[in-house]
């Protein structure tokens, strides 16, 4: 017999997943050119050639004990100096290797972190619509996860909620900018609020609050713009970062976290991620990844691929009729579904070969995810589907 | 604040990863070659030239979308298959695709099958000496980790107290052979007889008995000795195996799980390891190694270069009058402390530069473990030190 808690989780488990399985299935029936498959944040940008020329350069010249052996749970000491220096070059901060854990990608950053931090009963406050994972990561440390609801005006955070949420058991607020699912880009004014009131409310109960931020997207930002990096507007601010999307590496789990030593705790903060790492069975992130993508740092991500997507399905659905959110940042739009349960448009999607994700995935019902880090094609020939679904829907 | 879980874990950390952090400060003190590191299981013989070859082929010639990219949660397909037909041709077994799960080495896929079973309280035990890290991992699942005490006699499992020990509470019993500390290989005899308390204690509390084979080190065995495949013995048998030490990739963090066909609630087993994988962070084991590895499942683990330094390691410290087991696989010692507080004699030990592993950390006090998986030097040039640790402590 399964544990309790799993069987919940799998039959619940991630709609995103089961949609990804599911297109493999259709796309094996119908030919995979026939099947519009947005489900997953997979990129179709191939890795940028220096990751494949230093991948190859570290097997051809690195002494193998070296390359696939143990190192510091935390991960090598000279990759993390050179994430350090090159975060320190991009947004003028003064990181050493001491302040990086190199982790099996954000998501690894994440629990490491929430295991490193959370008491039983803890609360962590997540943004809706946030990425629906965050809920068992919370779980797994008996955590509480706390919803700010959506503001569908803007999808920036409801920060007025946000501080009626935060309470003495508020250990972290996680939040995710460029976003996921919506594309949005928290702006520096929202941040700066954002810290007033988490600085005012660490005051009025005495505690240490951490602003994690998970940003996976954090170079995927279209028309110039800018995303702020958080350790510059609030002193417990954590990041999670993932060279998942950046280097088209989702695979590998490759990515780190950043603690600065501003952050209360810093130095036990530091040494437990360091043991978790160890204790959560990740030991430490893959060797020859760690090298790999500390020569690729300043290898640049795709952002034109995504953005000629990005136009290209944004103005295809208005066109339409379809109401949409333009992205600022990441690879997905987010649309509100013309019917308000969004699972009956998600079906009726799927006939037209299309597959896209429930909003009720991200805490934000009446919506869907379409992930376009896809072959333009896809998007091209996915049109007449989307015409099909506006006609049925639209009217 | 961090985690009051964490903060006791951090203080307990592990031994040997201490030991590991501190053989590096050391190094940089004295020199590399003054220091004698037998701290970790870190291999010292590089991996088979199959894998680079293999990183390299695939690296040039695979699509990147496909080498970097997401697959299921539990592994490429091919890749699955390819493992089940190794063990197949191996051991005369019936695997396919879906019995096997690719996981973040041998600790992810613990970690994994113990979130897929364990509800909090649930009883697994472990028999001493054992690996430390399965504390934490039983603990991560709020199970109970249960200790059948070592036998000293000939360190096979004391069968008596495990049929002791078993109650209605126990989910799993972790067994690990080729044995770390070692080194002991657990004999078709015993195997034999577990199988039969197993089964016969499964009737008795009307409950299934997970028997989980924690077996890095198969195929390091010396003297031609047999390590009997656990899924042929009992039906409830889950094979936690990793390419660390077989392939000297432990950096790599890559490994899998075999959850046969004819385990209890099979289905439904596989289906929670594969969501586990997912939720617990790891997402998937790192793409490009599980395509490595998938070419390499018939390279040979260099076990001559082990057995040399095993030969001369246990036949210099008898002579020296030291009390120890000669290893049958593995690559680590067990010896006797020459004084009951082994941790005297390991401090003794660093004092000659020798680094090595107090027996507590295994749940067997008064004895040490020396990993020899170094170069043989290490063994040659540690000789003096040990030789003087013989006249202070032997007399």
């Amino acid at each position: 017999m399964i544990a309790d808690k799993m069987k919940a989780l799998v039959k619940n488990s991630s709609a995103i997943r089961a949609m990804f399985e599911e297109g493999k299935i259709m796309a094996a029936k119908y030919g995979a050119e026939n099947v519009y498959d947005f489900s997953l944040g997979n990129p179709n940008v191939p890795a940028p050639v220096q990751v494949k020329e230093a991948i190859i350069e570290e097997a051809e010249k690195e002494d193998p004990i070296v390359l696939h052996g143990y190192m510091s749970n935390a991960g090598y000491e000279d990759v993390r100096q050179a994430v350090a220096e090159s975060i320190n070059k991009k947004f003028d901060t003064a990181f050493s290797a001491k302040n990086i854990i190199m982790t099996v990608g954000a998501a690894g950053g994440l629990n490491v972190i929430l295991k490193t931090l959370l008491n039983p009963g803890d609360e962590v406050i997540a943004i809706a619509p946030y990425f629906g994972e965050y809920n068992s990561y919370v779980s797994n440390f008996d955590g509480k996860l706390v919803v700010v609801s959506p503001n569908t005006e803007t999808f920036q955070p409801n920060l007025t909620e946000l501080e009626e949420k935060l309470t003495a058991r508020t250990k972290a607020v996680i939040v995710n900018s460029p976003n996921n699912p919506t594309g949005v880009i928290y702006s520096e004014e929202t941040i700066q609020a954002m810290a007033e009131i988490l600085r005012k409310k660490q005051k009025e109960f005495g505690t240490d609050i951490y602003l994690i931020s998970d940003e996976p997207y954090r170079e995927l930002a279209y028309d110039g713009a800018e995303v702020p990096y958080l350790t510059k507007y609030y002193e417990n601010a954590i990041i999670g970062y993932s060279f998942s999307k950046s280097l088209s590496l989702p695979g590998e789990r490759i990515g780190y976290l950043v603690i600065p030593g501003e952050a209360a705790d810093s130095e036990d903060v530091i040494s437990a991620a360091g043991t978790a790492t160890r204790i959560l069975g990740y030991v430490n992130a893959p060797s020859l990844m760690q090298k790999a993508v500390a020569k690729c740092l300043d290898a640049q991500a795709d952002v034109p691929y995504y953005d000629r997507n990005r136009e290209d399905l944004y103005n295809g659905l208005k066109e339409m009729g379809f109401e949409c959110i333009k992205p600022q940042g990441a690879f997905y739009l987010f649309m509100k579904s013309p019917v308000a349960d969004e699972k009956v448009f998600c079906e009726a999607a799927k006939k037209q070969h299309i597959l896209i994700v429930p909003g009720s995935s991200f805490a934000c019902p009446g919506y869907v995810r379409i992930a376009y880090c896809v072959a333009h094609e896809t998007i091209i020939n996915s049109m007449p589907g989307f015409k099909a679904l506006a006609e049925e829907f639209l009217g």
